[in-house]
């Protein structure tokens, strides 16, 4: 199957790695506004040839849009409508504000919304990874308003790139990534926030490696043009249980200020309580 | 050399295996209050065998005390009132705390106050890992108080563990370990209580190994006997960092309320130089 994939960074970059070297893909093309991000994706031999957006949809049977989310609210309508019978599918972590631009589109069954749940901190083509969304979720929402042919070939995309694939509403899907993943995001990016503020007053005192720093604050290293959209784009969601991590912060705050040890021994057994749901 | 280990935990155990394992230690004497603890201790070759404090002190030359923090503060003056020339040193996470008790002791010369920085998320004897302590950070307080002799043996001690021993004094220390390492547990924590609160009420819903949420609620799992003592005991550290960390949220909430997405990208790409400090 001839795939276009709109966006070459980490995402992107990954797929078309996967599909081109797994044999999905009879041919990759690839579409990248930023030229230099598009020469290394040759370079690397992400994708067979680089082209322009339009000509792009005309030779492809499959689109994959990889761009920001705000770009991406943008570009699906502009790409549904331009093609004929093929099929467009996106990776947007905030499904809510997809469904919206797409929902009443005439070609709305050729579009199956979907969100790859992999990833790493980096960015850009020369962070694509093989392998990368191997055993992980790919979660494809709203499926009843996409066609049967378009939902088999995302399934059969999902496949080859070894994800299980689970269904859901847009709506549960961003209250769910709020939780696993949007959150997850803020509280790394306020720790190296704090620590950089310590820092310019006390250079070199720190020996980050240590401690567990590197792996709670490992997320605080990703890209502003990916996040930046998803926050203020899955705002309420994301609001409600940054509420409740605040809550928690100044729960476990009011028992170190009393000096509560019997408090803070129960509450961080009922923390320990996550070894339960997490692999 | 004779070599005591007093707390055959994740950090003890560790210790004590690669101390045997590399020749350190003629012989690894193991005390453990904790039977099943002992036992597996015993059984794993972590120790040549398990015997009582007092037993220990007396047949050893060096007495690693590795217990959480508040038993530590008492432990370690009972060890320095009946020793004669052996070597004590600790490897708690709150040095203030233990400088406390040991300042005027007559054998404070004969105890280094030291905090090897490695560890995992798991804790007792079966979390013991050879190798555990390479590459990381050995930090020894006040070393002032200290005699040139035991000094020497700890310094010995920690080039086995093939650690880069760094000096500092105990404030220092406390403030530096608040930022790297307790700060990021509270973080851990609280954002394991966010999710599990959640939970509750929707079973299922969660794939929590994707979306960077493993990695940052990590630290979750780790053990309340022993993260209680240090917040606690490092409280007004804890605190200042807290509320620090606390109003990076509160200024990331603001964005998000205001569907602020340029000043949300100027805050992201602030975070973003955590990459310049850290490996």
């Amino acid at each position: 199957m001839k795939t276009g994939v709109i966006g070459l960074g980490l995402i992107g970059g990954s797929m078309a790695l996967d599909l081109r070297g797994r044999g999905f893909a009879s041919r990759v093309v690839g579409v990248e506004s930023n030229n230099l991000s598009a020469e290394a994706a040759l370079r690397l031999g992400l994708v067979d040839e680089i082209t322009e957006l339009e000509k792009c949809i005309e030779q492809c049977d499959l689109l994959i849009v990889a761009v920001p989310l705000d770009a991406a609210v943008k570009m699906i309508p502009y790409i549904l409508d331009r093609i004929g019978d093929q099929v467009v599918t996106d990776v947007c972590s905030a499904k809510e504000k997809i469904d919206e631009v797409v929902r009443y589109h005439p070609h709305r069954s050729n579009f199956v919304s979907a969100h790859p749940m992999a990833g790493t901190e980096y960015s850009g083509p020369w962070a694509a990874l093989p392998g990368l969304f191997d055993g992980r979720a790919g979660i494809i929402c709203n499926a009843e308003d996409s066609g049967t042919k378009p939902l088999e070939i995302v399934k059969d995309l999902y496949d080859c790139l070894n994800m299980r694939v689970i269904y859901m509403r847009a709506a549960h899907h961003d209250v769910h990534t709020a939780y696993v993943s949007h959150i997850s995001h803020i509280s790394s990016f306020a720790l190296a926030l704090t620590v950089l503020e310590k820092e310019k007053n006390e250079k070199n005192i720190f020996d980050l490696a240590s401690g567990g720093f590197s792996s709670t604050v490992r997320l605080a290293k990703s890209s502003a043009e990916m996040w930046a959209p998803i926050l203020t784009r899955n705002r309420d969601n994301i609001l409600t249980v940054l509420d409740t991590y605040i809550e928690q912060l100044e729960h476990f705050k009011r028992h170190i200020v009393e000096y509560d040890e019997a408090g803070l021994k129960e509450t961080i057994r009922k923390a320990n309580k996550i070894k339960r749901i997490i692999r």
